[in-house]
């Protein structure tokens, strides 16, 4: 536990990583409407009449909003005890890769479009507006997702073999008949397609044992459906009943770690003192 | 609370607004036949070739069925006590609405199409006929909802930063090679058509990677579709062991409030009198 | 209570509605195969180049399965002490309407594929085996279902409320642009292609706004799918708690009801005597 | 129980069929991932542009892998005590399926793509690391789904029954309009890939009548993909509740059962000595 806190990195840190102070909420609000406003600019860049148009304007608006995030990944990085640490957080990471892409689209044209990752950083948003009802709503869906993570994962490799057998068998139906079912992989694709109800309709069988097949791999899909449902349904009732943690966004300026409680004074994963209340 | 009460008013709003007596249930269950009628002509009158043939019957009919429903909406603000407030409720709303676009007709044509949000009114088909038991239920699913309103915002976000970043790897990954995916928009709608398992077909992905990108946005739409039915699964089992809300038509002259105890003689809102039994 | 007994009735009555005795049951396995049979000669004879080669014989056949039914609904008729009640009775009905079709062929062609109606006698193969296990099974499902009709019908009401609204709102949005949105009834028809993800690609929006639009109604649909689930599974979970009804073939000769207990030897709706065991 | 132990024997029934000591371990990865490489393999065979330039690499590792795998079958064979009771258990019968094909390959072509069946001794994975966290999962989910099998079983007939009879109405309906109905079978095809909202749109009605039938069925498939899902969240809240079996991977040389409690000694279904811990 570092015993000096330099005061400028304090002040720092409570405007950029929280939003409990009136300076904290408005450079939290401001950051992310400057968000916002970036990946729509991507997305409009992306319009081939728009950036005809538009180009030059999108262009410096792209660069305006990566120099803005590049400062205040800088600042993040500054006012943080441990650096490292941050850095390599989820959010961390998200923060880095959002402001990347625009410098790498020098080197490699088209990259640019990446930095919609920066959407990722909405997430935020929860913490801004104090929304502490809806931090503990998300908490208890992460939470029930977590707790069923085995069963969705065996169930997932399930469906992998499954398609692979499937898709495999199909090919062999339909390959001489139907160009569509041109290799194994391709029917993989089509078997996915089908048994998760998607349905494109681009690969579909055409002879009749093919269609027969089809029929049966629906119908599987139609009852194996029920099984992911069911895994987080029993997982979210039960969640329902188990205490939430406390929703705030105080935050350790030494680990960045969060979910204090809310007359905490010292970090409860490094010590460190708490930013009075 | 106002101690007068005009015996006229008192009639037309028991016919009107209330359907306990014989004439307000003859009153409401014409209102919904001449809904339907009118809904159904609308319909009706965007298909050409009977356009072409009946056109002038339906356009009769339209102005008819406005007509009616305009003397209804006069009628209505008449005999309430505060006219402002029905106009402001959820139905005052969608009755003016379903009179609005006939009239606006004459300045932008096409509009007389959105007359079709009077199907709205037919919410009220649970009051007429006493369906004490589909009020209920009703009531169920609707707080149901309600109880999970943030859990499932939560979620929908997430679907949308979800979208967001899937839709503009997809226009990386296809835009060279499918003409089909032209812009990140374009891309995101693909993505949402995907997650969703709607799979139209209208936008599919041709190179190979694109369509294992496909397949594993589908797998993963197949484990997020779980969520939501989670949500309500868990919300609807906890409503169930809730005590259902009062179930009858008495509506409150004064205030247009519903949801009185089968006992009450005044308004639990605003302390006017009720009707009596 | 009819006080005499025809035997040759009682016997006849044992064989073709119990399936507690060798005769009885191999009576009804005979019926399940017969049936069968004839909804697959059906099936083939409506594929063209089948019925060009073997079009004969599946007449033929036709006209023996029909045959065979007749004679057996006239059993049925003479056997039950109550013919009217039988002949208006669900199985009654069934049984009536899969040998009208090949009849009625004779004055409206084409008919004669309705008897694929006679598929739903067959509903009648858990009697059979005794598969006890089964029809409690299929009577929690049944249960569940008719617990949540009034949830389901709200439900649906409102589905059909807002497909009406949406597909008229895409009906102005697209039709100017788009051939396949030229009456708002196809638009609803789309809508409800959409709202239900089946989504076959025939009708798809192709302007920008409305390519929004389906999205939102795709995303809506999404959250939607997820109320009758909750409906059904909180149903399904209230219902494993309660006591299965007794499952057995017994059948009264007077009233035709079933659901006899084990040790009954009166019909508990009309007292009419049982068979003894 | 046999006597006497066969020291060799005991020792590849150790490496081979469990996974507890450090050679087991190493021979169980090293399988898996020549299970995984053979898949690829056959998938890649089947992709004519790699085909074209790998075959003979192809051709060769093929036949490697089968070989391997040829011999594995046989020590398998040799070190259990009762070969028989081995060859007809579920991974005895998957292990000689997957080295069929190849040979059989000589007289049927095409038949090689068949051994994509190997995937499924990939189901062996759980075992290996042991993933007893997994076991336990996977466990859930298959008991979850064998207490709801009748269910389950009742729900897909009647499914079957409905979409015979929803396809004959649609045949009757769009035969004279639609070239794609043109056969019963096709119909009913066309009643599964629309009522499981899986929507290829291959297959769609046209005409008015029949574009309304549709919507009919889909709302049907709405409500009627509840009943599934219902059935699993209910049987998996409820499995929940009740213990696991015990999870590891030791098994019995007699009779090759698993599931053995942690300090079992003897097999507790035939009497065998377990290998000491």
């Amino acid at each position: 536990m570092p015993s000096t806190l330099d005061p400028r990195k304090e002040k720092i840190h409570e405007i950029i990583f929280e939003a409990d102070t009136p300076a904290g909420k408005f450079f939290d609000v401001t950051l992310m409407i400057l968000i916002i406003l970036s990946v729509i600019v991507v997305m409009l860049e992306s319009v081939d009449s728009l950036e005809d148009k538009y180009g030059k304007i999108f262009f410096a608006l792209e660069w305006f909003f990566t120099i803005c995030f590049t400062i205040e990944y800088g600042l993040r990085l500054y006012c943080v005890y441990r650096p490292r640490k941050y850095a390599l957080s989820f959010f961390g990471i998200v923060d880095l890769l959002s402001i990347i892409p625009t410098y790498l689209s020098f080197l490699i044209s088209g990259t640019q479009y990446l930095i919609v990752i920066r959407a990722l950083r909405l997430l935020r948003i929860f913490r801004i507006f104090k929304l502490v009802q809806f931090l503990r709503e998300g908490n208890i869906i992460v939470r029930a997702l977590l707790a069923s993570r085995a069963k969705i994962l065996v169930f997932m490799l399930f469906i992998l073999l499954m398609v692979t057998i499937l898709g495999s068998i199909m090919y062999l139906v339909e390959a001489g008949a139907n160009e569509q079912f041109d290799s194994i992989p391709r029917s993989i694709y089509w078997a996915i397609v089908t048994l998760t109800t998607v349905g494109y309709g681009d690969i579909s069988p055409t002879t009749d044992f093919g269609q027969f097949l089809a029929a049966f791999v629906m119908l599987l899909g139609y009852a194996v459906i029920a099984v992911p449902t069911g895994i987080v349904s029993a997982a979210m009732m039960q969640e329902r009943t188990n205490k939430p943690p406390p929703a705030n966004t105080k935050s350790c300026r030494y680990c960045s770690k969060e979910g204090h409680d809310e007359d905490a004074t010292h970090c409860k994963y490094c010590g460190e003192v708490l930013k009075e209340p």
